[in-house]
């Protein structure tokens, strides 16, 4: 079982990358995305106050450019042909112009390259000028959003990964319920599902598995009882009552790959109301997975999905679109959205998760995850979601 | 025990945003950094897809502009005089094109601006137009730092919220270092520390506490062995030997406020070249404390404890500088570095923590929270820092 993305993938992303420039007519390219620079080069880099930038040379020869702090890192985990380092950020010279020196010696004055923007940016401190100031280049494209696309399909590994992530944070889930009980508090259970869960993934996939974000895990984030009704809530350390609505989400990182589940949960009976919204919900996710396939624009889902909440006079208690993209990040584009026109293709992996939002009552939202196949889609997330499995 | 900010603190920061909009001879401003909003108004917004931005108009007053789904959030916990919102993006109107209506009402096209960035940027599959191509403002001026620098300055309660971080981080650590022994690997001792400490911790404070972060934890981050000469490396579920090097780090959001404690341990026993690489560091740290007051540049620093490296022939081993300021996120500036002359000021809190890496041997790193004072520093964090106390 590989549980990493391998050293030629990641080249064949980078042939990928080569490539696309090429198309574009462009010499060189610089990067300073720490996702896209992971995607590229499986350098995983917490960001903070010291920048660091990718960039290809006119011969396409991949290079880091990173703090001393993390030089030998690099040295050891990037799959790049150069790495080169700044003593530190701010430090008596700015890294930008310690970049601008490495990229001169590049040839880069004479070319034509592609940003993804402009420079380095993080809130944690940083500040630094544009290295279009600093440098001469022939000719300069953005290319941002370039490898967030090819980033859209999945190979069959990444899907793998996402698999295995949705494997473990069906435990979490799991074992958040069994710990959901009338008058526990939030945090205690989420705490030993959470616990627990990460120690038995590690347990069992032992050294082959590196996280590269969090480990397997399951919480509430403070979607119980009415206050569900805030759909990206904070953790409230709330009071779980009997007949209250609660919203869960679990995920897992593997290898930076993510998952997401979400289920809507009554605390040991549920209320007539709240079985006709959680209906409503289903059939709506329903509709979405049944308009899933390629070729198909992402819209499409959107406009299904919405149709069937104005059918049912539901439109004022809709407070987001029906899903997004995922893979390195939790949210990526395409979504699932009225103006989101991009076509769905094989290897997509999207959140399905239609929500209904009721005042005084909480809400309504199960989240799966999807990937887009041949014909229609595969489910990848398979906690139950039938009604009576969901009073706890 | 008052664990947030009051309103009126909220509005005194507010108060203090206005007047230096106004030295600035700036009419009205846009945010997009969701940090500075947190700080100004007590709307905490997980950044996604979905743009956000705080305005101030031409009377001062204060406005938030956010996602429909964040409408009744923003309208029950945000200290603001307005909120708007926009259906969703992408949608089928660009929420900057909402925001341009938002902000041509408000009267804006004939002010002097103050922004802090062109525009909202998030790497969850955000794309938008800067607002200045979108509007036509009489003057437009980047405001980019200015809160920040408010930041820099912890009021009394800050100091209080970050003293609280650092006693739960102190029992996470005290925790971390209870379940570490040798054969034991990374991710058993943290998570169980974490939890157990997450629990005292909600038990002992009650629902006046509030995370807006992560509650108690503390970690390893792979820094095992010889492995932790990587500074900042990975989990990689180590097993832990006897004579390690081991390197933690504890930490706790209150209100979003952090603290930092890290201390460099020996597994069962430590040889003399530990020993005295450990020795080294202890000093360099106490040249750090002892340099500590205002008035005094952040630069100087950096300076006494660099000379100290450099007389005992270390210069080769130091990978990053001493220490950061911290507050709503864990690395912000100033920095001690060699290139950061930011003047001290009582109220700053800062990291110190002057690091010796050897390759094959690991890393010798404390890292302690401290406070400017009236005429030096305080220490915030207090876990013990003898060698003996750190063979564990």
């Amino acid at each position: 079982m590989l549980l990493k993305i391998s050293t030629e993938e990641i080249k064949e992303r980078q042939t990928k990358y080569h490539s696309r420039l090429s198309d574009n007519k462009l010499d060189a390219s610089i990067l300073f995305s720490t996702t896209d620079i992971f995607y590229l080069t499986n350098f995983m880099f917490r960001p903070s106050e010291r920048p660091i930038a990718f960039f290809t040379d006119s011969n396409y020869e991949t290079h880091l450019f990173v703090p001393a702090l993390e030089k030998t890192h690099a040295e050891e985990y990037a799959t790049v042909d150069h790495v080169h380092s700044y003593p530190e950020y701010p430090g008596t010279e700015h890294p930008m112009n310690i970049l601008k020196k490495v990229l001169s010696e590049s040839g880069f004055n004479n070319l034509s390259v592609g940003l993804d923007t402009t420079g380095y940016s993080s809130a944690k401190g940083y500040t630094g000028p544009k290295i279009t100031d600093l440098m001469d280049f022939k000719n300069v494209e953005s290319i941002k959003g370039l490898v967030e696309k090819i980033r859209y399909i999945k190979s069959s590994n990444e899907i793998e990964l996402i698999k295995e992530s949705a494997r473990w944070g069906n435990l979490a889930h799991t074992l958040l319920v069994e710990y959901t009980k009338a008058g526990k508090r939030e945090m205690e259970i989420e705490g030993r599902a959470t616990y627990e869960a990460t120690q038995a993934m590690f347990k069992t996939l032992g050294q082959g598995y590196k996280p590269y974000g969090n480990p397997a895990h399951a919480f509430y984030r403070g979607q119980i009882g009415p206050h569900s009704a805030f759909p990206h809530s904070q953790n409230q350390n709330a009071l779980i009552e009997k007949g209250f609505n609660v919203v869960s989400q679990a995920a897992c990182d593997v290898w930076g790959y993510k998952s997401e589940l979400e289920r809507t949960m009554f605390v040991a009976e549920a209320s007539d109301k709240q079985e006709k919204y959680y209906n409503h919900m289903y059939i709506a996710q329903e509709i979405a997975f049944d308009n899933i396939k390629p070729g198909i624009a992402a819209s499409e889902i959107e406009k299904e999905v919405q149709r069937y909440f104005i059918d049912n006079g539901l439109s004022e208690n809709i407070k987001h679109h029906t899903g997004h993209n995922m893979g390195l990040l939790n949210h990526e584009a395409p979504f699932f959205d009225l103006g989101d026109h991009t076509i769905l293709e094989k290897g997509m992996v999207f959140s399905v998760e239609p929500g209904i939002y009721i005042e005084g009552l909480g809400a309504f939202r199960n989240s799966d995850t999807i990937v887009v196949t041949d014909k229609g889609m595969e489910m990848i997330t398979y906690y139950p979601r039938d009604f009576e499995s969901l009073i706890i």
